[in-house]
């Protein structure tokens, strides 16, 4: 287990996350201060790192970041910000769709994730089931992808859907969109995690990253 | 509120509740003895029901009401027996569409107690999304209906497939069927009452009975 | 499944929805910018609906679709907004009961729905079970809908008494009114899935527009 | 806190419980071999205890309190059992009502505790809210009764139509009588705990017992 | 059941509650607007209640009642204002003893309703499980008392401790006092809910207002 | 849409599915009769499935498949029955790291349907993060994978621990193994959902079947 | 992480647990084969351990240890098993009070399991907060005592009482004792979690195994 | 149990609590007012109180102890103040580990309640899972410490992996950081209540305060 990380005394930056694992460690902005995300942020770039991914980050948190690095891009209503430094060449195809507009947050954070590691991604946006011949100018790109994403809250019947229709792997996302019954992504994750269609695998509430992160990975593989 | 019914001290048969609601009182079956069954059971049938219908019953339970009535029919899988007596003419139409084979008990006991309360009910069975083109044979009924009932466990999805393809009311019934986070059906519920297809209502897990009542309800006064 | 929508990018509407299903696509504002409430309702309006309602509107919300229609009407307690071109002739009649003051977000909701939907709506407040006499008033126009709602919060016991008394199908609409074990509306989605009067179907906690749509749909045809 | 009890080695048996509250302590059969039951039993009628009461006793429980006291009586359908020895002269009344005819186990526990307790015990049964007018026979016995219990089932809603016509303190008894949603008995009682009418508390699932309890000490105390 | 009740349009008044049940009715804020609460509580007083007591009422609400009464007394702290005007003599005493400092609203909510329905009230404030001994000065009016409230947030061990001690009937209310695993008082209410000591009566969480009627009803009978 | 499959009444079996994805559809025998599982079974083998797969099924289910199939295996604590009749080339390698020997019927699932569907698979058994020593042997079977799984229950800890490590994809199959608050899988479940490692993707409970779909997907496209 | 264990293929048999962590790896029966429970307590007895305590173990399980180990001891109702050949010299005391009969079975697991590792176990049963003054001969115990276990169903108010009498380190164990809302031991795990006492820790639902493990450790250390 | 206590009307300060337990009484700041906190504080103090220590405390709250004690000491993000007056010789060892650096609160919690009830205490921060060399530099303080807390949210895997390595007693400390199915520390708290390693016991979630507490009580009796 001798490996290298740096400690901060605050954090411990696993610099060797990217040679061990091919993704370099992100940062969750919540519960860390302006400091310690500037911290961690310039630590990473001095140890190397391809990327570096604040994500849930408030406007004084990207702020901390662009003060790192003025090469800081920013996406504010999916709480996102990155620095693209030396990304690997892409390979491989994740093509995403999402149940309706407000699942926008997720999708950029799958989207941008998938990227930063290195793949090529294609995005459809509201191709809910409610209408479900709004998902046919997607087939295409559901059928030639290596991996696919499915974004989607109230009840992601989506995930099902596409999990019929498709042999790739598809990685589920629920979100928190909608209300009452909804608990917050509750049943959209409940739902996922019970589709009738065999094949598909969920990851947390939200967690667009998570799911950039998989899918990635999958996708590199496969091309 | 003075209107009729029979005390037979373990019970208060409503008899009135056809006149009133134009559907007799049904009997659930668990937690009752074959003896307090077969009281109840008479005592409709003397009150003129024009149907009995007898829920979740066992071997014994369903053996009472034939001991009262020599006409019992029975379906032992889905744990029901019926007397028809005096059945209304059948006005409208009821399209039943299930998930899968599994889903069975709950889409005979809503086919039974809507054929019971005088409509004529289709089914088609399995149609679940996972092969979704396996609804198609079923579109034609589900656009022609009066009323749709959904009959779906796991995640329940087709609720919402078929709540975007139709125009007339759907009832989703969320099934027990599957294993795990289906929670007995707890994430079909879920799943149907945060459909992303509007104008869709649900019922009780399992509940065939109570999605029968409403769409005969709905069907007669369409027809 | 080649039927027409309108792809913004941002969302693929549904300009099909209102010749599939009798009823317009609605737009929920939650999770959605100005700009995209504004793209999406004026999509709807040019598609030719017959009407467009924005749910779940704060004020800039409401304040996008009066940019693009001058004849937007808005609630502003129920974070509604509503344009109405050519709403179908009313046919049938939904009677709303309510059980306190507190649920009339979840009412007007149901109402306004129903009402772009083209029937007549009758609504009865706090009617709740507390003071059951209260109910009297509204049994006449309980008893001669076509269709009932009943919007209620805390135990919802008001969907079980009226679901024993009417022969129309009934909708229940749990309300998040309440505190402490009413879990935001969790109790009243419950005990109205429970309900202990056969026929009783549910909606999503709030959800009166999903109530008015099923209403709708139920009550047109059965005029 | 130096009052009497009896060490059995597997049991400390409060012998002081009934001088100092009025009544014994009773026997919870399940997790205890026969052998303690009767070891218990024996304790408490050796000190001079005026009843003896055995819950959720199955046949060989039961047995085992015969054998201790010849003068044992039973319920076997509501697992019961008890020893009637010097049980206090009855003062005041309890009404129970309870909502259908299988939530007859905790309606008996209520009813034969609070008889042990030194009340007089009048019950209604099976006036459910599906037919309200069931109820009225039983109005003149809840607006004299000095505490009233109400024992329901799936939504029981009757918990809130009792207590928004009566003046007695009423105690609820949410029982595990349903299916699906019911969650054995979760669903009651969230919907009694936040009853719509005002004065009403409630008790576990199925505790009959817990019931009969406390309604024997207020209805004594208000004799 | 015709019985009088005033018809606002957004309310119907229970002006018969008194009468019927011997409490007049309370106005519960949340969810009302200043006009429509003031319109009620002129209607109550108007009709002749006793008293009306404002409950989980903001600076907003608690004005509007002032300005109906200017006889209003009000606690910020328990979000409460009530007008006293012709209470019942006291009969009967209720003993409220809590866990802690800040359960202190539901105290008061308990407290002043209970008095404005005519009974004297003693309070002994955090005298809560973890240091036992402070509980001694109480133990006296815990004894003498004709109903106890027991008010306590975290694991509510104090339910248990005084139910073990008293002959009188125990009403619970769980506050949602604490963090984390207190889940906003679900943990106390399930406690109590499942008290080993017999014959305590819960309520809904932090809900000293229903504590307060029930307990009020209790003593005055017995007194 | 127009795909084939055939319709027995009872099932309408979706022969086009491993044409479509890649995968013959299985037979999840629970809730289905003896000749329901052969029907369906003997249409798959006729339409030229590659193999058929049933799961869940006790010793009548296992039956009816050999009495279609005389060249059935089985795994009898697993519950599975399967008939490999023409599998494809195995492409890529899967590996299976179990938690503990209790987790085998997952274990079996996962790997005799990536089999089926034409993988390598390697499995360590019993490397629970208890003993953290016994996951050394697997290092290299993890590192060189195309895809690995992790079954595990309790608190599936090993989920993050494997994620920590390896660059393939991950998938988690949370087990029912464990009591008290494990919750049937749920504690396992949630872990695995909110692993601190990233990429980390999940399943349902128990649900082997569904790993080894995704994980053969996967390992078959990085080959 | 080379330390040593045993592959028996179906397992990995930590046999250098006990140098490590100073207390032999235990057998969970439930989900493992005879033949495999008795191929690990072979390995771990020919391992050297000191002990070998097989848990959740029915007849047959219990009889796989008996045809390794001739001096295995049992215990039917706890459904124990082990072997005690070369356990440590007792150190320290543990005091165990349970609050009834009912709790036995993991009072024992607890009780064995710290006597295996070494410790002198003190036992007071059935002290359970309904009858206080029952404690009272438990309480010098609970003071001298190195380290204090509370095993409690119901609402476990006993963590809370003893965790605030004594200034000893506090285990609690929750038991699945009761029934209704105790949930299988959820009300008392989380009335435990969050008792008003400080420094009440606190393990899994009936896991006295758990519990001995960890008191066992305190109290070695401190004595 | 006549033991000395300070009545304030408002609250009862056991001033005996550090002569019986050893650790003063602390002061949960939430509920209760800047005045109220102020008069517990000087009541504790001029009882000769060790130390005082006020948890989950605003700016108004702090100010409180500040106005009372010149020489508080304070932890703003960790929402701490204290007064350390005569605080007892450091006696054994906590080492405290934690997940990551959004833990910190909890951290500080545990830290500073540990140090003034008297024990050395040693931080290693930011060693998760998802990185497991880094916990590497921890190794040597956790295993010659006389007591483990492990602080860590999302799936708080870190518990099993520490349990399984250590001999010392170990402590778990959920905590809410994470999102989505994190539920505010419930997947924490289930992963760490079901750990996969021995002799892990938990207290509430965040409770760094309660985790202190016990661990102090523990080293101190093993130094």
């Amino acid at each position: 287990m001798d490996r290298p990380f740096v400690d901060l005394g605050f954090a411990r930056v696993d610099t060797d996350r990217e040679a061990r694992q091919g993704a370099p460690e992100a940062i969750f902005a919540e519960g860390k201060t302006p400091d310690e995300i500037a911290g961690i942020a310039r630590t990473l770039l001095e140890g190397g790192a391809s990327s570096v991914l604040l994500t849930r980050a408030d406007d004084e948190a990207r702020a901390a970041l662009r003060a790192v690095a003025p090469d800081t891009q920013e996406d504010v209503r999916a709480r996102l910000a990155w620095v693209a430094r030396d990304t690997p060449e892409p390979r491989g195809t994740v093509t995403i769709v999402s149940g309706g507009t407000s699942d926008e947050p997720a999708v950029r954070e799958a989207e941008v994730r998938a990227q930063l590691l290195g793949t090529t991604v294609i995005v459809h946006r509201d191709a809910g089931v409610a209408g479900l011949h709004r998902l046919e100018p997607a087939l295409e790109d559901l059928r030639s992808a290596d991996c696919v994403v499915v974004v989607a809250g109230w009840d992601a019947a989506l995930a099902s859907v596409v999990g019929g229709l498709v042999a790739a792997p598809v990685i589920g996302v629920p979100t928190s969109t909608g209300y009452g019954a909804t608990f917050g992504g509750v049943s959209a994750l409940l739902a996922m995690m019970t589709s009738c269609a065999a094949g598909v695998a969920v990851v947390n509430i939200d967690d667009g990253f998570g799911a950039g992160t998989i899918a990635a990975r999958i996708a590199r593989r496969a091309a």
